[in-house]
Parts: C-alpha cells; sequence; structure tokens
C-alpha cells in the first residue's frame, strides 16, 4: 500500500485573499468544487476577518452554509476571538489561527505582540476543545521575517512546544514569505519531528524564491505527511511584504504522486481547477507543472 | 571556509539552440561575458555540430577564438569524430560528448545505436587522452527516455562505469527530458556515488515537471558538487520531444548561496545575464527567484 500524503489546498484563501479581482462567494465556492472533483478533500475555504480588512473573503459565513457534505475538511483562518465565534456559528470543521514567531510581524498582521497572541492562541485553543471545534495553530515566519530577519530555530521549537501544551492537535510551520532553502527546512524539520514527531507536524511554504518545490521534498524526507499548498501557485499574505504566491498544488501533486505517495488527486482534474481559477481572476495560474500535465493530457498519456 | 559547487552555464549551449531565434556568434560571446561577469567560470559555450541540423550553433569555432583568457573552463558538445576534431582545432578547453542511456533516444540524437555509440565514445576518450584534450561523457535520458520510458538504473551504472574505463574523468547525468523525481535523483545518485565517488559525477536538469530545484537539492544531498544549469532557465533538446527548458541558473545559485554552499556568483549580476538573453532571444527568462533578486537589489539589500 503506497504511503498516504494529505494536500490541504489553501487556494479558496491564501490565494484568492491576494488577488486584485475579488470573486463571489459562488465563485469560491466554484472553484472549491472544482478541487474536490480533483480529490483534494482537505482544503481551506475562507477567512472569517473584516470584509474591511480583507474584502475578497466577504461571504465566508453563506459559502461554508454551500459547502457539499461529504469526507471533506474544510477549514478557515481565524484572526481573532470575533472571527472564531463566526466560524463557530458558521459550523466550519475546523479553525486555524495563525501566531507569527515574530514579534514585529504579528503587530503586522494581527495587531498583537508576541504575549498577547500566544494568550489569544490558548484562549481560542482551550475554547477550541470545550466546543468541541478542532482548532489548529499554523507558525507563520517560521524561518524568516520581513521585518526581524532569520527567526532562530529555538524560538520556533518553543513556541511549537507551548501550542502543543495548549491543545493544539496539530502545528502547520510556515514559511509565510518563502526565504527559506531546503537546507533550512530540513535543519528545522529534522528538530521539530524528532521532539513532537511527524504526525502532528505540516508545512506550508511559497515559492518566493523558486525553492517550493525542494522544499516539500526537504520536508517529506523528514516525515512530514501533510502540506499546504496552492492550486495554481497562486497566493501571498497582503500584510507581508515581498511574499509571493504559494507553492502550486499541481507541483507538489505531481512530484509527490510521481513518488509513489498517494495524495488521491488526479492531475488531469486538478489542472481544470488551475484554469478555472486563472479565468476567475485574470491572474497566471499556469505552473511548469501544468503545461506538462496537458501535454499528456493531449497525448491520452494521463 | 564555506564548500564550493561548481555552477557550469550550458546556456550558450542547452539554451540557445531550442530558441526561434537564432543567436551570430558575437551576440553569444556578449551572453558568455555577461556569465563571466556574474562570476560564472564554467561555461557551455557552443557545439560543433553540423550548421543545417543546428543553425544557432554556426560559427562555434569563430566564438572560441574570441573567448577570454583567465581562469575560465570553457567546454562545447561534440556529437561524432568530426565535431571532436573541430573542437581539437579551435582550441576549446574541454569536449563533451554525450551518450543516451536508451537505445532509441541515441538513434534520434545521433543516429547511432548503443553499441555503436559506446564504440564511438571510447574511441574519443582514447583520442582526448592522446591529444591532451579533457573530454567529458554526459548520459543523457539517465532516468527516463521519451521514447522508451523509465531507464532502469543498472543501465546507468553500467554505462557510468564502462565510461569512466574508457578514461573519463568525470560523467554527467543528465535528466534529459526533465522527468526525473528528487526520489528517483536520490536513488540513483546514492548507489552511483557509492559506485565511483561524488567528485567524478556531476548533474543536468530540466525543469518541465517544475522539479528542477529539487532534483539539484536531492543530488547536493548525495554529495554532488558540480551541476549543469541555464541562464533564465532557457533550453531543451530539439530531439527529444517533451523537453523543456533547463533549471534556471539563478534558482540554483540562489538556493545554494542561501545553504551556505560558495557558488563564487554574484545574483545581481546574473539576473544581468538573464536580462540579456531575455532581450537577444525575446524568449520570457524571468525566473522567480530573478524578480525576488532584483526586488532585493531595489531596497539595496543584494
Amino acid at each position: 500500500m503506497p504511503e498516504k500524503i494529505i494536500i490541504n489546498d489553501v487556494g479558496p484563501r491564501d490565494g484568492l485573499q491576494n488577488q486584485a479581482v475579488i470573486l463571489e462567494p459562488q465563485q469560491r465556492l466554484a472553484l472549491i468544487n472544482a478541487l474536490i472533483d480533483a480529490g483534494v478533500k482537505h482544503i481551506e475555504v475562507g477567512s472569517f476577518v473584516s470584509p474591511v480588512a480583507v474584502p475578497a473573503m466577504r461571504g465566508t459565513a453563506e459559502l461554508v452554509a454551500a459547502l457539499p457534505k461529504g469526507d471533506y475538511h474544510f477549514s478557515a483562518l481565524i484572526p481573532n476571538l470575533k472571527g472564531y465565534e463566526l466560524a463557530k456559528a458558521a459550523g466550519i470543521d475546523t479553525a486555524n489561527i495563525v501566531i507569527a514567531a515574530s514579534n514585529t510581524m504579528n503587530e503586522q498582521n494581527i495587531r498583537m505582540n508576541n504575549a498577547q497572541v500566544l494568550s489569544f492562541a490558548k484562549d481560542v485553543l482551550g475554547r477550541g476543545q470545550a466546543d468541541h471545534l478542532t482548532t489548529l495553530a499554523c507558525i507563520a515566519t517560521a524561518w524568516e521575517c520581513p521585518f526581524e530577519g532569520l527567526v532562530p530555530e529555538k524560538t520556533v521549537i518553543d513556541l511549537c512546544g507551548q501550542l502543543f501544551a495548549a491543545g493544539a492537535p496539530e502545528v502547520v510551520l510556515a514559511d509565510t514569505i518563502g526565504a527559506a532553502s531546503p537546507g533550512q527546512v530540513k535543519s528545522l524539520m529534522t528538530k521539530l519531528v524528532k521532539e513532537f514527531g511527524a504526525q502532528r507536524l505540516s508545512c506550508h511554504f511559497h515559492d518566493t524564491r523558486a525553492m517550493g518545490v525542494a522544499n516539500v521534498f526537504a520536508a517529506v524526507e523528514c516525515g512530514i505527511r501533510k502540506f499546504d499548498s496552492s492550486i495554481g501557485g497562486l497566493g501571498g499574505c497582503p500584510f507581508a511584504p515581498g511574499a509571493s504566491g504559494n507553492v502550486a498544488t499541481e507541483d507538489v501533486v505531481l512530484m509527490l504522486n510521481q513518488m509513489g505517495f498517494d495524495t488521491g488527486i488526479d492531475l488531469g482534474k486538478l489542472v481544470l481547477a488551475a484554469d478555472l481559477v486563472g479565468e476567475q481572476t485574470g491572474a497566471n495560474a499556469t505552473a511548469n507543472s501544468a503545461r506538462w500535465i496537458k501535454r499528456q493530457l493531449e497525448k491520452g498519456l494521463l
């Protein structure tokens, strides 16, 4: 039996929140359904943020209400307690909180300092346990911060330990600005896996410096079996200067499928989802791998 | 002291031979000089092939005569004995012969079957030793052949052994069509390094399936310290259907420099060379990393 790797597509959130074109909830639902058609079962569908701060995410409650029922794992990002309450009311499967490893990033991203955000995280993780709402924690700028530079590994390891201690069932390590090299990924993930086990850890990479796929490979080598990626390679963080697209789901799935892992995802249908988001947003959503996949489809080889 | 990794830029050969626009020898020289300005010391400057078969490589002898003198390692590809004699007469430092690991690729690429091409290789490697002309051997389609599919590892290991036995000082393993995953690279290179040592081996990757940078990382992990890459990610093989660009030199150098290796290459000057080849050919020579590098330059951070 091939080993499974979970792909969590964050395109409907991390991808769409940073596009010039703002999609209506039903367009976002069409994209989510295209991902589901391709076999993607874990999807970050939106965020419960202020529609003034991030207009692209407005109507997420309406979107959640319209999601298909089935063996899917839908999540939404929440920046604060209000977001948590909205997420709970909307009936989302999983709420994601984001805590940067660097103080300036926390202040820029969610207007809290490190101490405040850790207190918030502990509060929300406790509420999640009481409410039976799965709440995951994502450590942003886990390798490098756009304001403070390189983040010490010890800072990330300590923060990760505090999040697990506060009840997080899983911690996502995010290279928010796409700054890490595979050498740095291997170094940090080796230590985290040793300390906490690979089963509770996940990784989130951007392709800013063209190392996104290499970073996924480095993390796979460390035993990580769950990854965030974004259909079409769209993405970025509006509050992190210099961040560019997430690593493309089609690039990651092509590599993992070819390496013999079971992602459950059909590449031919996945490029249809990439085409759709490209049409919806007008963004260039054509990864190298998508061109190759399409040539294979034309030749009847896939 | 940081460990050195050698970058051999094959853009002036592998990059230019596959463009719609054909450059004059003096334009190719300008590109080579831009690479030298950036600190690239190993460059495949052209090939001694029929100007009818590959018009983009015409005038390579004229180009070689005009190359700057200094601590540089210039090489040229030779497809046959005539090419060897032309290369020798031109006074190039190093001649590169290419032998595919698969029979159909040899027949399509240089119109010889496996036995004929091995006999040719042994002949040329012997002549090179007698003439004191360094002659390297490149194994094309070392992972997958566009005609025959996956190539057995044993075939490549055996061929590599025969080439070393025939006097090749170095063997380059080429993923000619960009088909290998980092898992496959790690598997084959681990075996080759164990058998022959990392010092005599080099790798050549294409980015067809978006795994080029990950493949370089996988090979670095196996101990490989010399890589072919192409400025601007241009490249391909006119006789290998489906091949697309070589892994971009700027992507590879950014990763290796960031991982603490000494490539001797200045990223800021390297993107000038990528800009130049983009202007010369009209091709899209802007890798993700080049965009990032330029933003850093604008901010005075590089």
